[in-house]
């Protein structure tokens, strides 16, 4: 394709099947008080953190084993009904919308950490568990977790969406740290994924097949992630420059340099001004980049200086050092509450999130003119960036009640990503397809290669009751 | 499946199908000078670098294009004739035996580097360029591609076995490094998988779907890679030990405190006697590990004294420095001739090489009976490994003509996969299943998971045209 597809294509398809009145009594029968049809459960579970709405799926399934997940399941797939997976509900593309109906199966209870296999620097835990919970439920080992999505989000979603975060530019994505998955299929079946041996050559890579097939394709009851030893040092810096580009161009060079950073944040000053009402803090009101470096003491601060000394050659300030954990964990939070702080900031708006990913050479050409597209909008927005990955997000704050405001800032998005493709990027560098992508997804993709997903889907979900709708239409 | 497979099932199943004369003539037309049906040419692309043998294939195509690879794989598809695509044949489990017959596409020829973009860390080529000649041709950029087998493979077999080699514990293996694709399907169109962003959340990861996919998901003929800068400072050392288990505990010790080795190299008695016959070298006869660190020269001085300091704990010598590139060529040539060493050490003879890769603090679990056992077998070996990733390659050196000594060694090479998959590992680190794994493999990814990549095979290639007869039986 090689017209971008309109903007209306990111409203989603709603076509819900049919619910038979004794699946649902079945359901109930098996899952007792695991299972409720209330009309307020229903919709917080057919909702997600995203700017798109659907009717809410017909009954929700509180999954608290391997056990539940299959009979829900295989319940579902008896009468080609479709089924959800639900974690945290932070997901921002409408990935959990009930476009098709179905019944929704929480696995929020399935939370525990199954084994910690510290010498081998991996942990499997069950999807529900939390980024959080999970670093909580280490933290005497030595060793943590570094994929961090801005929300508090559920290992199985960020298994599911291809998740990352802060840490990626050192760590990697989920993509990186899934090493093994035992997936409920869409027949019922249970199949395990993967080993816990570090590489593996042994036939079709399926972990990484499911990582990322948000849902469509089975649904995790446990994950096996690496887990990295705690630094023995850590030294976290806040850097102001006069303008996002002279911060990018500053970020491009230390990238190119093969600095092992640990983290590097763009904040535009839209997010920094969100960001200081909403957290308390007095961050300088300019563009800044919120950096960390891991490593040895002498190995961290052969890093900062480094990267100090590149930010002074571009009218970067002298770096303010978050020494002490604390103050690294305001901060942080500060930056992971970016979006709710942006939300906060006009209150009743809905974000449209974008999520293009570049080369690291082209992010200042990705950036700049769509920053300037922004301003001329007139719509309240702001931007912050995992740009050590060349990956960023505005963050278009939308009266839901204003349809011209939705066109309007779908119309940059789709400027934005037309610009990103062309520049050899991606149209979602870790938030996932959902509803909202599809088109982008074909643009990007092309129709060969998505169609090439329609048959692996085909085949391995004949009935199409995972997840469907998402990703690709059928 | 409880039960693991007899040996007689690494004997492939030879069923080739009828070509006919009309599509061999058909490519005579197409192809002139670059087919050819000569009986030494189809021999010496029937076979690989492993023990197993098979018919050869009727035909041999040089491609030297995507548009030959397609019109090639279009002719075949039209009478449901196999095709296999060929590198530098280096592979080692039976990848390249036309054990169903039909068509060698050898895209040897292909072998440029179509884009080096240096600023982005990527190189753009052709699947045929070995991995030798990608980094001659990239060596003026200040950047490196790492993974390096054995052998030197093609860049397209690299991808197409998810390859890797030394480096690996630092850099990963081809399913990190291999960022996009370009696919000929078995319908003879064309896919891009990937972008050149360095992350993303678009779809399914139909790039490391294919890589590992062995050519029967498609056949590749571009390949975007990751690179990196050459580092700053690289230290090359070896260390003598009384042991094999002391050295494998050093290695233990070393990955669980997390320091960033670059490599680190397990080579056994038996080994070192080879490698100094063949290469020349006087490295004293005991069980040795040959180990590389890259970084800031700060750096590389701080992980070098942590690992003397854990090996000295274990009983190691002090370390012998390779300081110059010479000096550390040299070491490594030696250490990648290995396998050559050894079949030289034994004329005539044919090496089964194992290659099961476990978590790594069952590393020693996992060496130290398979290391009695190939002793009291009688059976020439040698023992190298990729330690620090778990991975190590015994290689029993059988005579050909001697069909209890290949039962011999397949029995010693059962128990041993046997053992890395109760200790949660994989019957292959780096090699692939072929058709000599495929017992292997269903003993560890379970019937469920096989059929799944069973049924991904059927949707894209519904004649079983790619590389047929390998990873599974269909």
């Amino acid at each position: 394709m090689n017209a971008m597809n309109a903007p209306a294509d990111t409203q989603p398809r709603i076509d819900q099947r049919p619910v038979p009145q004794f699946l649902l009594d079945a359901l109930q029968q098996r899952f007792g008080a695991q299972y409720s049809s209330a009309q307020a459960v229903r919709e917080q579970h057919g909702r997600d953190e995203g700017s798109i709405q659907a009717p809410p799926p017909a009954a929700v399934v509180f999954a608290e084993s391997t056990q539940d997940v299959q009979d829900a399941v295989r319940l579902a797939a008896q009468h080609a009904v479709p089924v959800i997976a639900y974690g945290a509900g932070s997901s921002l593309e409408g990935h959990l919308l009930a476009v098709q109906g179905g019944i929704s199966i929480d696995v929020g209870r399935m939370n525990r950490v199954l084994s910690i296999d510290a010498d081998d620097l991996t942990v499997t835990v069950q999807p529900g568990i939390t980024r959080k919970q999970l670093n909580e439920a280490i933290k005497d080992s030595g060793l943590f977790f570094p994929i961090d999505p801005g929300a508090d989000a559920s290992i199985g979603g960020m298994s599911a969406t291809r998740a990352s975060g802060t840490n990626a530019v050192r760590y990697g994505s989920m993509r990186e740290n899934v090493l093994a998955l035992e997936v409920v299929t869409a027949s019922g079946d249970i199949i395990r994924t993967g080993t816990r041996a570090k590489k593996s050559s042994a036939g079709y890579d399926l972990t990484r097949l499911m990582v990322g097939s948000e849902g469509t394709l089975g649904i995790f009851t446990e994950v096996t992630l690496r887990l990295y030893p705690l630094p023995e040092a850590v030294s976290a810096a806040i850097c102001s420059f006069p303008s996002i580009e002279a911060a990018v161009r500053t970020v491009i060079q230390t990238i190119q340099l093969g600095v092992p950073i640990a983290r590097v944040e763009l904040i535009d000053v839209h997010s920094v001004r969100m960001v200081n009402a909403h957290s308390k803090l007095t961050l300088r009101e300019e563009p800044m980049l919120l950096m960390e470096f891991h490593g040895t003491p002498a190995g961290v601060q052969e890093q900062a200086e480094t990267v100090q000394q590149i930010a002074s050659e571009h009218g970067g300030q002298a770096f303010e050092w978050a020494s002490t954990p604390e103050e690294r964990t305001r901060l942080w939070t500060a930056r992971h509450n970016a979006y709710f702080a942006a939300v906060q900031s006009r209150p009743g708006c809905r974000c449209i999130s974008t999520d293009t990913c570049v080369p690291i050479s082209r992010l200042a050409d990705a950036l700049l003119d769509s920053v300037a597209e922004a301003e001329a909008s007139g719509i309240p927005y702001f931007l912050v960036g995992h740009v050590g990955d060349g990956n960023f997000h505005f963050g278009y704050l939308i009266d839901p009640n204003a349809p011209e405001e939705r066109e309007r800032a779908e119309a940059l998005n789709h400027k934005l990503v037309a610009r990103a493709l062309r520049l050899g990027g991606t149209c979602t560098g870790e938030h996932g397809v959902g509803v909202h992508k599809m088109g982008f997804l074909v643009d990007e993709a092309g129709a060969g290669a998505v169609d090439m997903m329609r048959a692996i889907k085909q085949a391995l979900d004949p009935q199409n009751i995972l997840n469907p709708g998402k990703i690709f239409t059928l």
